[in-house]
Formats: C-alpha cells, structure tokens, sequence
C-alpha cells in the first residue's frame, strides 16, 4: 500500500468542485457503506481507494493515510476512515416508464434522496435542469445511498425535453389536483420545482395537470425530496 | 443595540450542547426566515437576537456582532445574519388521532423533516425513545422549517408508553402488509426506526400491523424520514 503524496492529495482535494470533476471525470465516494457497495458491484469504476487502515482487501490502486489527511480531501466535517475515487458511470437518457423532471433542486441532498426513493420505486431515468445541484457533489452521492449507479442522472434544457416528451406531465404544485382523488397515469413525468420557488411557471405551462398533496395542518410547504417521494408512492399504488 | 460580549458569546455557544439547553430551557434559531417566523408568532419566546445588521426592528434585546463574532456562534458552516436565542415551548402530549412514534432516530435532519411532514399532516404529537436525537438541536430546529413551534414533540419510555395506547399500532418495517393495500385506521400510531435497523424488536412486538412500503427497483431501504411521510400521506389518503 503506497502512502498518500501531497500530489495526490491536492488531485482528490480538487474534486469537491464540479469544474474538476468535469474535466477528470472523476467524483468522490465517502465512507465504508458506499464505497464496500461499489466494491462488491462496480470494482471497474474504482480509480483509487484511500484508507487509514493498515490493510485493505482491494485488487486495485490503494493508497494509505492518517485522520489528518484524511480530513484535508474528505467534504464532510467528520473524514471517514475510507474513500474511493471512482469513473463518472454513463448515464443514459432512457425514457420508458415513469420519469422525475427536477427544475432547480438547488439542496445537494435534496437530490440525493430523490435519486434514492426513484431507485426504490423503479424510475429508471431523472431529467434535470441545467440549474439543479451537479448529482456528483459529494453530499448528493451521499444521500443517495449507493443508487446513484442504478438511475440514469441527465442534464438537458428541460423545457426543450419536455416539449417533445409524449408522456403524462404532472406537475407538484400548491394549488392542483387533489393528489388523492387524481387518476394517475403510470407513463407519466413528474415535475418537481425548486425549494424556494416551486415549479417555474415555463415548465409549469407545458404540464397536462398540476398536483397537490393536501395539507391537514399548518407548515407552508413540503420538503421538495418528500413531495416527489409521496407523489412516486401513490403513483404506484396505482399501478 | 448592544454588541456581544465574549460572555454572551460563550452563553450561546453553550447552547449547541443539549446538556446547556436543558440547564438553560434555551435553543438556538439561525437564519432570517425562521427568526422572523418567530418573531411574528411567538415573540414572548425570544430571550434575545443577535444580527450582524445595524439596524434591526425587534421589540426586546437585540445584540450586533460582525461575520466573525456570528462564525463563533453558529452552528453551521455558513453562518447567518441573524439568530434567535428562544425558550423552548412547552410540549403537551395530545394523543388525539393520528400520531408518530420514533424508536431511535438518530440523525438531525430526518427528526427535523419528520416534524416539518407530521405538521403538514396535521399530526399534533411525535412520541420519541430517549435514544432519539434531541429535538433542539440546531439541525433539527433547521429542517422543522418552523414546525417545531406546532407540534408537541415528547420524549418517553415508548414501549412503557405504547403499551397503555389505547390506538391500533403501526410499525414500518422491511417485510410487512402491503401499504397499499392495508385497511388504515386513522386513531393509529405509526412507529418509524431507527436509520440503520429499523423497528426494535421490542417495539415491533407491541405492534399490531407490520406496513411495508412497496419497492420497484433496488434501493435496499428509502430514508426513514421519507417512510413517515409516504406512509403519512397514504393513511391521510384513506381519511
């Protein structure tokens, strides 16, 4: 086991930011739960392993270091004992089924969780505005549990996409349908819009229905990743 | 306006520590949106505010200190403008219709986003083990968006307490009913687990109704705040 050089730590160090991310096309991946996950199914993507182990069990570059280097690559106030630098998978636009539209999801782990919950509900592909948060930001590959390899992330004009898009298109909106007493179609989109601001009134205009989570008591809004998650779920229970 | 002292400074940054907010009965509110929520609603709460502006309108004590001094006191690696020194609210526990029971939820954020959807729901109580994160918290108070001000939120012996509930007892768990197709009695209790194992045994025991979410795709789990909210809203759906 090679132990961490300078170099290599201002290489990884420089991956917090998307710019670099882009040009390496290289991302991050923090802390034994992910990183043994992507290990076990993914080992080819695996540019290097950094650990504060001793041993580690790796066909493949693994380099060693203490807390304190740790610290200086990791994004997280607590530096986890091991991390990987890991290939940007490829994503593809594969449209069949139901899909999520992101227009502004601005809060990286907002959209972790929404990668997470469309993986558990089988939505294959994520359409995202070029203004929602870069899906390989540290804290979203955290949030997203491991999933971030099993749904297709796609950057595009949105507006563009949707208009051409021959699917259902539902909006999350304040003041829609009654998400309980809508008839949902299963090849649909689902439109989530941004945390401050909601749906922009753009996308909006090209939705076929907007929807509402009725509200039984006082909070003014719904965190945007649990609106998309109950809007999956009574999708499904429809189908 | 006053400026801080290093005492006062010292007071607050006390606060982040839960034994100081017990000795204290204060907590800490950060950031412009929700200080100026409690400012509206509940200003007899408000043991004082401190800003980095020069000017400020609140009748009571407000404390200017510059970027540095706000650095100091914050518990978040951007600091805010303005925060909020509070007494906390007293909780009653209302047991009235639907509830929420939390077997040790340990991370911040899923408390805080459990509170800000309960409230959405119009659940009035959120039972909590003593394991589970403390509810003044500055994550916690962040994510509630608020909410920490409208439901009543009691720590207790939960199987103690759920054994003398007179409610049907739900519990989320890996391989129970179909949520979809389960009959939901809204005078119910819906336990939620902890992050990393689920329901205790000792509590599943107590249960009446194991409830699965449905999955469609390969996530191993969905976020235990997300669980809440999605079960939340079924049940709400069949009210």
């Amino acid at each position: 086991m090679e132990s961490l050089s300078k170099n290599k730590i201002k290489t990884i160090r420089a991956l917090a930011m998307k710019k670099f991310r882009d040009k390496e096309g290289l991302f991050v991946v923090e802390g034994e739960k992910t990183v043994n996950e992507i290990i076990r199914l993914y080992p080819q993507l695996i540019d290097c392993i950094v650990t504060t182990s001793d041993q580690y069990s790796f066909d493949g570059s693994v380099y060693h270091t203490d807390e304190s280097g740790m610290k200086q690559i990791s994004s997280f106030k607590t530096a986890p004992d091991v991390l990987a630098v890991v290939h940007k998978p490829s994503f593809k636009e594969d449209l069949s089924g139901l899909i999520i539209a992101l227009d502004d999801i601005q809060d990286p782990g907002n959209l972790g969780t929404i990668i997470r919950t469309a993986d558990w509900f089988g939505v294959r592909t994520i359409l995202c505005n070029q203004h929602t948060a870069d899906v390989f930001n540290p804290k979203v590959i955290q949030s997203t549990m491991g999933a971030i390899f099993r749904v297709n992330v796609v950057y595009c004009d949105l507006k563009e996409k949707l208009e051409t898009l021959n699917k259902k298109k539902y909006a999350a909106i304040m003041n829609g349908t009654d998400l309980y007493r809508a008839d949902l179609v299963q090849d649909a989109v689902i439109i989530i819009g941004n945390e401050g601001n909601g749906v922009s009134t753009e996308i909006e205009n090209l939705s076929d229905t907007g929807l509402t989570i009725p509200k039984f008591g006082e909070s003014e809004s719904l965190n945007a990743a649990m609106a998309c998650g109950i809007l999956l779920s009574h999708f499904r229970a429809q189908s």
